[in-house]
């Protein structure tokens, strides 16, 4: 694709690096800004210009934060003694949209992968070590995803931590609510027999 | 979707403000920035503020330029009394991809459209016609969407032009290459049939 002008193109190519834009699309959003005033771009510009220069990540958890502790940590009316592991900020956002959990997180920044050269002293697992042993956490609630990175991360926790009193959970795995048993994979089906629960749990 | 920052609040919601480009792609987008270095959202930024206060429009053909005349205008290889009327910037960069056309544009800014609220006025017909005037334009190749605006927007110029020696020529409709007859509109298949060309065109 030629483009008449390298302003155009230059902006083009900026925008077609971020993720899941490619140059069409990139064409597209360039062309409306050009369409709007030139107020909507400069302030576009300044707005994310902030953003990436004051945006700060909590100092306890590892979530983004206006401030050095975020809103989570902050808050007293949350449990300091049991801690979600998740392995970036959006899982935070999706699980604080549950409203299901009054703890705290603690954000790894990745999961122990070492095809991907992510190794452990890549993720915020030092800190988790002593958050565990300062604050008195009795619960390490594991929310990783459920492959064998997510369970090698988990596996070299529980060794770091050596012998403890703190209790060690992880989100249910099982079929989803709306989805068709006979379309679930064998290893969730199977999962969700073996871990099958009282029915009061789901009568309140 | 709550957020834990207002700086990425802000952040989020003028990404989302693009067409297309939702909340939640607008935070992975925002994720993808805070991820890199500080650099890469301040070139970003520059390059698109830039882009939109030194672009220029050709004061020709008001297709998008670097200086006063746009690099198409320019070209003396150009055939400048053949003139290509499109709607927006996005067909010439189309129609110029194919390869397949050696005369100007001249881009309308849109089509007339009273439901929008968009008349003659607001585009660029009076400067068209100033060109084939000026230029001794022998033909006006409209490359407008085929709809009754389009249709509107070809009467209304040929109509301002009034008598005149200059050819007046529209796109061929009709089945697209890779097209299934059976699946073609009543419309586009009649205007194929009444439209049909000796087949020595497709056989050079």
């Amino acid at each position: 694709m030629q483009l008449p002008s390298t302003l155009l193109e230059n902006a083009v190519a900026e925008f077609a690096k971020l993720p899941g834009i490619g140059k069409k699309t990139a064409l597209r959003l360039v062309l409306h800004l050009l369409k709007q005033e030139q107020d909507v771009t400069n302030n576009f510009s300044e707005v994310l210009k902030k953003m990436r220069k004051e945006i700060q990540f909590c100092q306890k958890c590892y979530n983004i934060s206006d401030g050095t502790i975020c809103s989570i940590c902050a808050n007293s009316g949350r449990q300091k003694n049991t801690i979600c592991v998740v392995e970036n900020i959006r899982d935070v956002i999706a699980i604080e949209n549950t409203q299901q959990f009054n703890g705290t997180y603690h954000v790894l920044g990745g999961i122990i992968s070492p095809l991907d050269g992510i190794g452990p002293e890549q993720l915020t697992i030092e800190a988790l070590i002593d958050r565990v042993k300062k604050d008195k956490v009795t619960e390490l609630v594991f929310a990783l995803n459920p492959n064998i990175q997510g369970d090698t991360t988990i596996y070299y926790i529980q060794k770091k931590l050596g012998p403890s009193t703190c209790m060690i959970t992880t989100i249910a795995r099982g079929i989803a609510f709306g989805g068709e048993l006979e379309y679930a994979d064998e290893m969730t089906l199977g999962k969700s027999i073996s871990n099958r629960q009282p029915i009061h749990q789901y009568i309140k």
